[in-house]
């Protein structure tokens, strides 16, 4: 029997951030930061406050996705070649028309968008009023940010740096430092038993001292280095425990 | 037989968000805004710049958090209270030896720190250089938010608000055994030391192993009880072999 393995490449989503009447410059400036921090190049702008210096330096190195970013004069201009679009919403309203406003949380929302392909807009509303009811008909998928009803509302570029860190988070996978193999975990379980041995353990708290030992690093997750640099320490003290007993 | 189930409401830790040396004033409201977005109260600063009308600004109605915020002039004294220190870092270094900055993300950062009890200081470093190497060898657990590698330096207040978000949407409620508190610990700490005194453990490699064994014990998050444990083994091998080394 053969078996083929297709490793298929993911086809991620192209996204597309649009800042509907931003006030603040500042504000513009730092979500073209934030967005470089999270991988995420293209700005757009509908009906913005004038964009200079301020908005310049909070940018710091995305400078480029800030001067790059395209204006339009309406929501539907930008929304033009747009295949999903994803709205935040700040504010949870009560009564009827508040089902315009149904919400998913970040991380659900990273979810369901890794399955989306196309060009994804994500809108975020005015400083002061969010987005509009009509805006958020417009919308495919409403999300909105956990947070502590004494005071809910994010400032704008906050909101948008949750939901971008949330998007970069479910298409990565970081490198770790390599973890000990369960073989040389168990040498190490070895020689704390011989510890144990070597200062005369009592017998009846032997097994449950183990069990807390191994517990104890199941939960560390050490890495190689650590590893090896704690099993130097528990056998080097072991030895030269069992030898001083022996002469 | 009758059997009664006893609820304990949740002993969850106090955090205590502290900002290193901030060095722009702005940056000090919004971290103080974005608190308050996620039910954060407590305050520190380490030897701010000054704080006047731009971080009131945007401290919006966090203001009474800004107001009531300590200064320290050192983060030793700052720590002085603390059980539990978490540092975050920006960069990466690579090859795991470089061991000091070892970090979870927020994510498992936030899934740990549900089982720590006691007061947490949040450490956030300087706009430019970060934490020290001499601040971060003081704490028990390091984060690093994943971030492009194209741009990975965040602004400290979008840094802080990605940790605080993680750490509001992690909130458990669940009853957990109780953790050593931080003078337990610095005494664990200490018997380790002895220990390596005791194994003639090379000196050059002296204080590496030290932080590798006080993150060890920071991720692993030890009960009250398995701490007591491995104290015991510590204390008693390096007390056997200290006497045997002055016999």
């Amino acid at each position: 029997m053969i078996i083929i393995y297709l490793y298929k490449v993911s086809q991620m989503a192209d996204y597309f951030v649009l800042l509907v009447e931003p006030k603040i410059e500042g504000n513009v400036g730092a979500v073209a930061r934030s967005m470089m921090n999270f991988g995420l190049k293209e700005l757009g702008l509908v009906n913005p406050c004038e964009i200079g210096d301020v908005a310049e330096k909070r940018a710091m190195k995305a400078i480029d996705i800030l001067k790059e970013a395209r204006k339009f004069d309406s929501l539907e201009e930008a929304l033009e070649d747009v295949d999903f679009v994803v709205g935040t919403s700040g504010v949870e309203t009560h009564g009827e028309r508040r089902f315009i406003r149904i919400a998913l949380d970040p991380e659900e929302a990273s979810n369901k968008l890794s399955e989306v392909n196309g060009k994804v807009a994500l809108l975020f509303g005015r400083e002061d009023f969010g987005l509009l009811n009509e805006e958020l008909t417009r919308c495919d998928m409403l999300l909105r940010i956990p947070s502590s009803e004494e005071y809910p509302i994010l400032n704008i570029s906050h909101a948008a740096n949750i939901v971008f860190y949330e998007l970069f988070k479910h298409k990565t996978l970081k490198e770790k430092p390599r973890k000990a193999s369960g073989f040389e975990k168990e040498k190490l379980h070895e020689h704390f038993e011989r510890l144990l041995d070597a200062i005369n353990y009592p017998e009846h708290k032997r097994e449950r001292t183990k069990m807390m030992f191994r517990r104890w690093v199941g939960r560390a997750t050490p890495s190689k280095w650590e590893f090896h640099a704690m099993m130097g320490v528990i056998s080097s003290a072991a030895d030269r425990l069992l030898k001083s007993k022996n002469d």
